[in-house]
């Protein structure tokens, strides 16, 4: 187990995206320096897609360019295709993931693309991120979506993800990533996975999950992903945007409690939890009337917390 | 890790004494019914306390008689003190719990008593329970409380912790469990705490585990006793009750949710977790506007779930 683990925000993407409200773009800049300044190093600000589909988010590109000003932090975007591609490259971020949902059905409903249509599409973005000046280039994830089951067709076989895993990474993905889109997954089918696809593309191929909490299992998992040397956590902030599928649960994994989930277990964020605590104000006035999520931010901290990352007064 | 799971249901206990209605005798009796019926093994029914500080669990006498007519239920009741224990042994309970509060501040400002005192109370209940005939000795567990950090004292020391099971185990219980009471425990402190109680007092005289959901965590801190050899976790149906220092959030974590973890993860139950479900209309009827928690409950099972346990159709 690693004693540093890699918080990867997605509020700003997942959370925005599945709510109604528009937040305004001066109150997405405010959270994000917020949240950097918090100690949080990646967030995924956006993606680009068209606005008529998602007009949560028609502003990625303004939000890219002002997160791109603060030092130190990884700036993410997701993109469903080469033309969201070519915007996130022109846009600057640092990280780019497309998703692909190991459910074809799925994929089919979501983007009307079959698995080999997909590959197709990341080998064209692989390319023209190769195009650009090697200083230039951004880290390019394969978000293996549904990799722990599907709405439509429920479970999804092992052996499928593995398959994907290896032919995203032969398409010329950096990494690959594995998502728990619809909240179906169990610690013990976690480890199985994450060690299939381990032993598939390379341990340091794998080092991220995206996990949901739809039915409760979320940190559970979490402590299962960590056993077998996950090291990167995607989670949303006040477990903002819910879940379609459970009106009133919880979709992602709520930031401010894995942090001091994962503080307390002595695994250092870099994030100061009493200060990232602080920032679900600007949700709060941004947002009025929205659900925000998380125990920990009503419970408060146990009286002697001692958390793993150590910050000074002046950070 | 145990392929067979006990889940000892504290709803009737821990979850009604914390809210203010109180539940009519024959909802309490129909739910217990039910909860059997479902699979469940253990129930929690009631406490014996004076009337005047719990009204909510003053039939619980009448509750145990009922329940004791149940084919294959274990019977279990808390008390606080040797009254209480006359009281239960007469009632007919198969298993006694006194609790003990590691926190010597938290015991004193619970039942106004020091460490030395609850244990020469213990000591007491012991000479009663061996007073009885043989075939109607009920079981005798030392609740270790505010085992992993209090809400007064903050840290607990584990050394702390492991003499005082030490102590009721040489006191004359015939186990110790150990209860989160303040939601402060995270997996490295479980797995580290089970651990050594375990050296202390024997394997097989630590088997259960209290956790509460306060800060998020209860699910994570499962996996971690689950992965140290625990085979026993109290839980409550919705997570009745919530938490005092937390409003709006859980206290105990929620059975349903629970089960469908173990259930996922292989691990039989015994119960059938549709049945279980079905269980909670008799609660949202019981207790109107009482608040019912729980992530699988509205998310409802995964599409093609193949839950641990197989029951046949007419069990």
């Amino acid at each position: 187990m690693s004693n540093e683990i890699l918080i990867s925000e997605v509020g700003p993407r997942d959370g925005l995206q599945s709510i109604k409200p528009v937040m305004p773009l001066a109150a997405k800049r405010a959270w994000i320096s917020a949240l950097a300044n918090a100690g949080v190093r990646e967030i995924e600000v956006g993606s680009f897609v068209p606005a008529h589909i998602l007009p949560q988010l028609a502003d990625t590109a303004e939000v890219v360019a002002h997160a791109r000003t603060i030092a130190g932090l990884t700036v993410a975007v997701l993109v469903p295709n080469l033309k969201g591609a070519e915007a996130a490259v022109k846009s600057g971020a640092h990280k780019i993931t497309i998703p692909l949902s190991c459910s074809e059905s799925h994929s089919l409903k979501n983007v009307r693309r079959t698995h080999a249509q997909m590959l197709d599409e990341t080998r064209n973005i692989v390319a023209l991120i190769r195009a650009q000046p090697a200083a230039q280039r951004p880290k390019f994830e394969g978000g293996l979506s549904t990799a722990f089951g599907c709405t439509i067709e429920g479970i999804v076989p092992a052996d499928t993800v593995v398959r994907l895993a290896e032919e995203m990474m032969a398409a010329g993905c950096d990494e690959v990533g594995l998502s728990d889109t619809t909240g179906y997954a169990n610690p013990v089918q976690v480890k199985d996975l994450v060690r299939r696809v381990k032993r598939a593309v390379g341990d340091q191929n794998l080092s991220g999950l995206h996990l949901h909490n739809t039915r409760g299992l979320g940190f559970a998992n979490v402590i299962a992903g960590l056993d077998v040397g996950i090291t990167t956590f995607d989670s949303s902030m006040a477990g903002l945007g819910g879940c379609p599928f459970a009106p009133g649960a919880s979709g992602n994994i709520v930031t401010e409690d894995l942090v001091f989930m994962l503080e307390a277990m002595g695994l250092a964020t870099g994030i100061d939890l009493p200060q990232l605590l602080a920032v679900r104000k600007i949700l709060s006035d941004a947002l009025p009337g929205e659900q925000l999520y998380g125990f920990t931010p009503d419970a408060g901290l146990p009286l002697g917390f001692s958390p793993a990352t150590k910050r000074s007064a002046a950070a």
